[in-house]
């Protein structure tokens, strides 16, 4: 009995040093009780209002991209994502334009006076990239790809990283750890679903998974409802739910013709939806400001 | 190649068959587009209003279920829960009152003017519940009981029926059916998430289960934000996710002194803590109304 | 810090009264470290050698359960499964012919000499089902119905227990505590896989529960490779792996028509296909039997 | 009806077409009949003998890389594997030796004869890894790592590849297809438990996906019974199910020190915890070997 309560006290030193150390995170709101606010030029991501993204999920044209930015633009935003090194399951799904699609990508921004978020997926491409783009974006796939983690951590723009399909909070938590330990703070988080069992959705959107973030760290958190849901049918009530959870900005996609996208075309919006969309969710926004 | 085809066109009838099958369902929308309301002695759960029902998790006594009534009573809401019967993991936890945690029920219910919703776990506990119990609740563990809901299908009150803690939408809406089918269409639907691999929340709350009920079915759906989250810490915000994505209602566990109740201490809320919550929620649902 | 000292005492003694309330339990190897060998009428489960229930998913007719029976007796074994009592995820699917179902295993059984295992899905069915029945199984869904359990631990006859779609191991093993509180200590646990993300088989086959149930209960312990993995092509590799993880048995199920079955077609072996496998399943015995 | 008709063949024909991209696929068993054979300088991994890889978690010194692998020797083995680059969940986590591990590992390799499994996480690591490893392994983090993939599809040395810890059996092959479409078909998979609900052992070994492979691969498939449990006591019997199952190999941990072990301390075997262990498969295996 006595060595079990020694145990116990051993153990109950194990846990305060787990806590301490988990309190002793850069990220974590124990150690910066504020709020950070990213900055990409201008647009401020977590300082209580909402951030929207939209963009197709692959850039494939420059007439494509337009049709899509013109139309963020004519909604009053000012950030476009697109995906122009697209991580695949299978090698021989498209796998993106590359560089080709970054140049679109800012060609277009530029014409409309907007933000740039795509993804990259390895170190090697991040120098190119970063002429090219405004926010760079760590995907699902990637969330545990600690080497360009690091290297995320040593640009000087922001980086939006995304909860790994079966990641727990506290790996995405730490995951966010290894680009603010190498110096740079400039991390919006994304929950984007997680793998569940449930075959409905295309991953299970962990709705709670937003208040927790937002409690144990300081960084803006979005939810991207296009990857939570796989539906486009469930697009707008996610998106109410996600800014009521208390979430910084949503994400969604948006193709100007879906149905001919080389990836993904069940789930993302067309023009006249993503319109219906953003009208439906300034109508919700408009009332629930003034909580 | 031929025999392919002849494959396919099989497959595609089967298909066919099974989308009929669904559409077919009592339950459906397609076979009933208007919505359900259930009717509680006068409250209306479905009806485009939230409902709201809260209570201890177990009943103890009549003092500890007189004080949540009181509170209830005066925020001007009409239903209570309690468990009398408790389906506990071990069978040395405190297993409920029994029969004479429904009389306590019934008793305070009356007093207070308010609707009891209370769990039944076996057919042969349903006869005698029904003399005391306004709504009866089937459990997450009893979501497949069938002999269970065959007879919760030929009783004449209302049933909240809880989604299994690993149970598909589709096999949810089919164990619906399995009461509608002996003709009580009298059911509320309550997602009080699902078990997942990720141990920050006691369940996950599939927050994109309730519009996905709401367009398969015609029956109300409410969130168990308790159940679905374990943690006091986040009930505000899940049940604000939960309204603005469409719910019918929100479920609520409340306890005079949550220290020392006998199961689910740390998940319920005290007076205070309750009174707190629904003024924020009210606050949140006076604006959100307007929309 | 004095107070974290003092919290991690009172963790850590909360820690050991949860380990001794596990040792404490009638199913737990630390309170009876000998195994429980439950006999069957004869036929020993939990003694060392490994005893195989085959049987066809649902009793249809006399023909059908005949036809099974006799292959069974043929290679020597003694026992016969089939569900006469069918839980079924829709209430229009077949579900099974009940005490008629009952009656035909038992005249089979007894023209031939096995026992029978069959499933019981509420209380109010055990007593009749007793006349018929050599093994009451509770299957998944109900691995929770404490009701059932309570009652299974009241009968003379051994009980077969199925751990639920996502039942933990701990959960599983207080399930079982439930039945021996009650006084009945003839238990068989049965792994029959568990519901995660991946869709290439029906469940997940948990082949680390059979050596973790084994450690930490002194009861005999199963796998029904059919319902793990509902994939014909599957049955013979995994049964091997039961055995050689030291499962103490195995279940299977076997039709004469497996096309013509009224509920899982696809998962069941032809007569001559079971043959095969026992055949099988018997030289890969024969050689490690020798270990 | 005539609609859902013609839905119907175009369903099924996209339901051909799947079909025959995944015959097409070059790691697909329809495509080459035949196993591969891996060949690790003259060790077969893949002819139907069974390959044991053992090794320490991390590597941290030569001293202990050296009593490893002396204990390897002695059985008459031939690989040994030990992480230089340790992807960790926290950046302030041991994360490895780099370059000086590796060296350690060639070093020790040669002076007994051994052949090196070590894990690269990064394209840019590729390159100076080359001259010290005999196989590259990529984690079960960095499955969808496409860009690394395509990188180890260049090199000359075998790759081991592990399962990631949510990823599907089809994602799984498909990033073998991501390896062998540039070129290299040395290709070994490895199953090394996937996550789920279940918190009794680390992942849960999906033992099915051993016969799943074999069947719809032609490339070797090995099982990590350390990562799959993530505990000691389980190792014996989960490797015997592998080898019964038909896994061409098993993966473990060994420590000279676990205690100590900057790493993974609780679940890595000891050396004479690994000549027990060791014994008992070879026993295991005589028996089975004959059937």
């Amino acid at each position: 009995i006595l060595d079990e309560i020694f145990k116990g006290i051993f153990m109950s030193a194990l846990e305060i040093q787990k806590d301490e150390e988990k309190n002793a995170l850069l990220v974590s709101r124990k150690r910066k009780p504020e709020d950070t606010i990213v900055n990409v030029n201008g647009t401020k991501i977590g300082d209580g209002s909402q951030t929207f993204v939209f963009g197709p999920c692959a850039v494939e044209s420059y007439e494509q991209v337009k049709a899509v930015a013109q139309s963020i633009k004519a909604k009053g935003l000012t950030m476009i994502r697109g995906g122009a090194y697209k991580p695949r399951t299978s090698p021989y799904d498209f796998q993106g334009l590359g560089l080709e699609g970054l140049k679109i990508l800012r060609q277009v921004a530029d014409e409309e006076g907007l933000q740039v978020v795509t993804e990259i997926v390895t170190p090697g491409h991040l120098e190119e990239a970063l002429d090219y783009v405004d926010v760079v974006q760590i995907g699902a796939r990637n969330m545990q790809n600690f080497e360009l983690l690091k290297e995320a951590g040593m640009i000087n723009k922001p980086v939006l990283l995304k909860r790994g399909m079966s990641a727990t909070i506290d790996e995405f938590v730490k995951a966010a750890e290894y680009i603010i330990a190498k110096g740079n703070d400039q991390i919006i988080l994304c929950e984007r679903g997680i793998r569940t069992y449930e075959t409905a959705t295309r991953n299970t959107l962990d709705i709670s998974a937003v208040p927790i973030l937002k409690q144990e760290t300081h960084l803006p958190v979005m939810v991207d409802v296009t990857h939570s849901t796989g539906r486009k049918d469930l697009l707008l009530p996610t998106a109410k739910a996600a800014i009521a959870v208390g979430a910084d900005g949503v994400m969604a996609e948006v193709h100007p013709d879906p149905a001919v996208a080389l990836s993904d075309a069940q789930q993302q919006m067309d023009i006249g939806e993503f319109d219906a969309f953003y009208e439906e969710i300034q109508r919700f926004m408009k009332n629930y400001a003034t909580v």
